[in-house]
């Protein structure tokens, strides 16, 4: 299961609006005949992969899978009807299916006569598809918000300046969190002060995610802006009543909220158009007014050992004004990025505090 | 000489103005038969304490010591002369011995026959005395500056609450580090905000550090503050002008510059009472005073994974307004304080960056 959980991780990035999953199947005297993972939306499922790989060796043998098989049938055919045809034996999954459309497939598994084991490794494989199975059960894009600040948490220098507080490798790691989002996000602010790319760049087969600029008031993306140019598909997210000038740019208009956009409108938009994971990349009030919704799962933060006592702070606007309303995180991960630091840390369940 | 670092270590807190210094004595034959350290100023100094131990059996041995033994008779009688005494026919160091009034030892020790080598495991020997061996080269005590902030670098929320950010494993971490330093300095707003005690609690045998308040205006300490307690010594520094009400306290009026006191002359009035090394405490603004003065040799950041997005930052007033001035710092060791991380980190050679 430890190998199919790695398998699945491979389809982190262009699965969407599919989840990751990694399965690896034995003969009946337990060798390994086959493994494959979903590695495109539309494309076969991982069970067909490592199916097919395995032949008729599948015959009488154990599947290991990290998502219960899929029970319907969408662009490809039912997993679970696959694994009864090709004669397995036994099925082995780590998480139960929470989408209502595909779910059943232990059940139909069961009804034919095959042996079934679910929750094996379950943690992991939860991780891995953390961003899919949050975006199932909470009806919206499962959101990282990356930062990159001085010691002291700032952004950029009073001046405004803030090219580079982060090093090469750090920036190097941003491109990878592009690469696995469907979508990466940034406010009016990031537009107009850096007029960032926001592609991928420097990975070799990366899915390009949808870029998508929060332009209430449609003033900061201009054409000529490059996140307007065709290196991947971009989205401007601008007010009911603002106006953009900008033919040929997919636009989709919100409500606003409290001086920007409404995220919980925002997000429901990207769920509707299939982004079932963001990256948000700032700057401080997007950041603040998405902790503020309560819609951010997961932290990434990019550390440089600089100082600088003076400038914009990396979140701003998150509507706490006192110490016991804090946003409470547990750190789960750091790591050394060149001379940065990066902690990845995600929301504390109430019972840890 | 490993061991005679770690031994070295133990007197750290309490061997000021002295140097921390360990020392290991092995017979003719290799056998350790000797060991010490510098435990506290005024005592015998860590060659002393071995070569007692050693007896007769430090005949034609070998001493091992982290600091090139001292040639001088101050408190205590010259360390060459003894090493000499006691017949050791080779004497190993790590660090040559920048104190004028002390140097001079190998060449004594060579001038009576004993096989001198120097500067074996000279890096770590150097990284445990930083703070004399800084104090002694620049003139002025070494200084750490601590603070405990939030992920998103606040020190406390908008309403100024601030308890407690930080966690209890982290707060003892900071007992650590007073009881390692001679003088424990806060400013005059967290002496009001938080009548903060600055002693070492839950530490045996640990000596008690300097308590430092800078508090320019005379205003913030009042009779009755937990910081004029008998729990350790005071200094209370205000500016000349100034016209404190403390009687029986210690005061020392300073120059004043930038709105507050001046950090040279602090540390000069420090460095003279024969303090070494100074934990830096807070808050944002006494900080920032201490890095636009470039009297700041080591930070050591406890982050809370919590976000605030409102609130003051850890420095603030460094005189800093653009990137490129920024003070450019080298993460040494990243640890886990409960659910804290610790990142320590030094000022960045220029060549380094």
């Amino acid at each position: 299961m430890r190998r199919a959980v790695a398998l699945a991780s491979r389809g982190l990035g262009s699965t969407s609006p599919n989840p990751v999953v990694g399965c690896v199947v034995l003969d009946a005297s337990g060798h390994e005949v086959g493994a494959g993972w979903h590695e495109r939306a539309g494309g076969p499922h991982a069970e067909v992969h490592a199916l097919r790989q395995a032949g008729v060796l599948a015959r009488g043998g154990t599947a290991y899978v990290t998502l219960e098989p899929c029970n319907h049938t969408g662009r490809t055919g039912p997993c679970a009807q696959a694994l009864i045809e090709a004669g397995i034996a036994r099925v082995v999954y780590a998480v139960g299916d929470p989408d209502p459309q595909a779910t059943g497939g232990a059940a139909t598994l069961r009804a034919a006569g095959v042996e079934v084991t679910a929750g094996v490794l379950e943690a992991e494989a939860e991780a891995g598809n953390a961003a899919w199975l949050t975006s199932v059960r909470l009806g919206r894009p499962y959101v990282l918000w990356k930062y990159a600040a001085t010691l002291d948490g700032r952004v950029a220098a009073q001046d405004g300046t803030s090219r580079w507080i982060s090093s090469p490798e750090s920036r190097a790691d941003v491109h990878r969190l592009r690469a696995e989002a469907d979508a990466v996000v940034v406010g009016s602010g990031t537009a107009r002060a850096d007029d960032p790319h926001l592609a991928v760049r420097g990975i070799e087969g990366a899915v390009q995610p949808l870029r998508v600029v929060v332009d209430t008031g449609a003033t900061a993306v201009r054409p000529g802006a490059r996140v307007l140019d065709d290196a991947a598909p971009t989205l401007i997210a601008v007010a009911e009543d603002a106006a953009p000038d900008l033919p040929g740019t997919d636009v989709v208009r919100l409500p606003r909220a409290g001086g920007g956009l409404s995220v919980p409108a925002l997000l429901a938009a990207l769920h509707e158009r299939g982004v079932r994971s963001v990256l948000l990349e700032g700057g401080p009030a997007l950041a603040g007014s998405f902790v503020a919704a309560g819609a951010v799962d997961k932290v990434v933060g990019y550390l440089a050992p600089v100082l600088l006592g003076a400038g914009p702070a990396a979140l701003a606007g998150a509507g706490i004004t006192t110490l016991t309303d804090a946003l409470r995180l547990e750190i789960t991960e750091t790591a050394r990025t060149g001379p940065d630091l990066r902690i990845t840390a995600v929301p504390a369940t109430p019972k840890e505090r």
